[in-house]
């Protein structure tokens, strides 16, 4: 069982379909939620609804953000600065979100950087992923 | 103006939710095409949705795709094989399909390593973005 929360926050539906994906292919993903920049939203709204996303301030918080910069991003790093139990990655695909929702470990700065890794790793283009295979 | 599309492959919502997400930010973005696999899709007819989102061909295509093994990739994978003018880059981020989209190079080799560059690098983690800014 993991032993931190997920939470996806995003652009418009980005954050929502990230996790619907990642439950098309791995099953019902306890403890995963995803919150939603809006256009009506301001930072503070977004704010509140990331905040309930995920209410045990104390408990270990894994947020996945789309784009270092945007408002999804800068509210959660913000979040995380009064919570010293949350990380934040940005830049989510589906293969670090899949990774960390099948994770058993410890949310440590271990398990971050593999996350991290596994992300990039699987960012790659169809002509690398022959030639790898063929060498 | 930019000399090649651009279709998101994707599970369920996400390759809709990618290019929705890109355009709140950047607003229009032409020639950019989303498909996603349904549940009750088979990879033959993702495989005539896929084509019928670039029906040209001889065009320049990029496919940026959500996951390796996944049958959004596997068939943009086998569609590529098919057409010259057609790169797979999987792994896709926010990043990724905001640089493709802004970008007015061709869709050559040095395009595509700067576009998984730019994924990679906006895959991080919060600590490391402030570690890297303060020295």
């Amino acid at each position: 069982m993991r032993s931190f929360r997920i939470v996806v926050a995003g652009h418009g539906d980005l954050a929502a379909a990230f996790a619907s994906a990642a439950q098309m292919i791995c099953g019902s993903i306890p403890m995963l939620a995803a919150v939603g920049l809006q256009p009506e939203d301001s930072p503070e709204s977004f704010m509140e609804r990331l905040a309930a996303a995920a209410p045990d301030a104390g408990e270990p918080l894994l947020i996945l953000t789309d784009l270092v910069g945007g408002t999804p991003h800068n509210v959660s790093l913000a979040l995380a600065r009064r919570r010293p139990s949350a990380v934040v990655i940005s830049g989510v695909n589906l293969a670090v979100l899949m990774e960390a929702a099948m994770s058993g470990d410890s949310l440590d700065s271990e398990l971050v950087a593999r996350l991290v890794s596994t992300g990039r790793e699987a960012m790659t283009d169809g002509a690398s992923l022959v030639a790898s295979r063929t060498t």
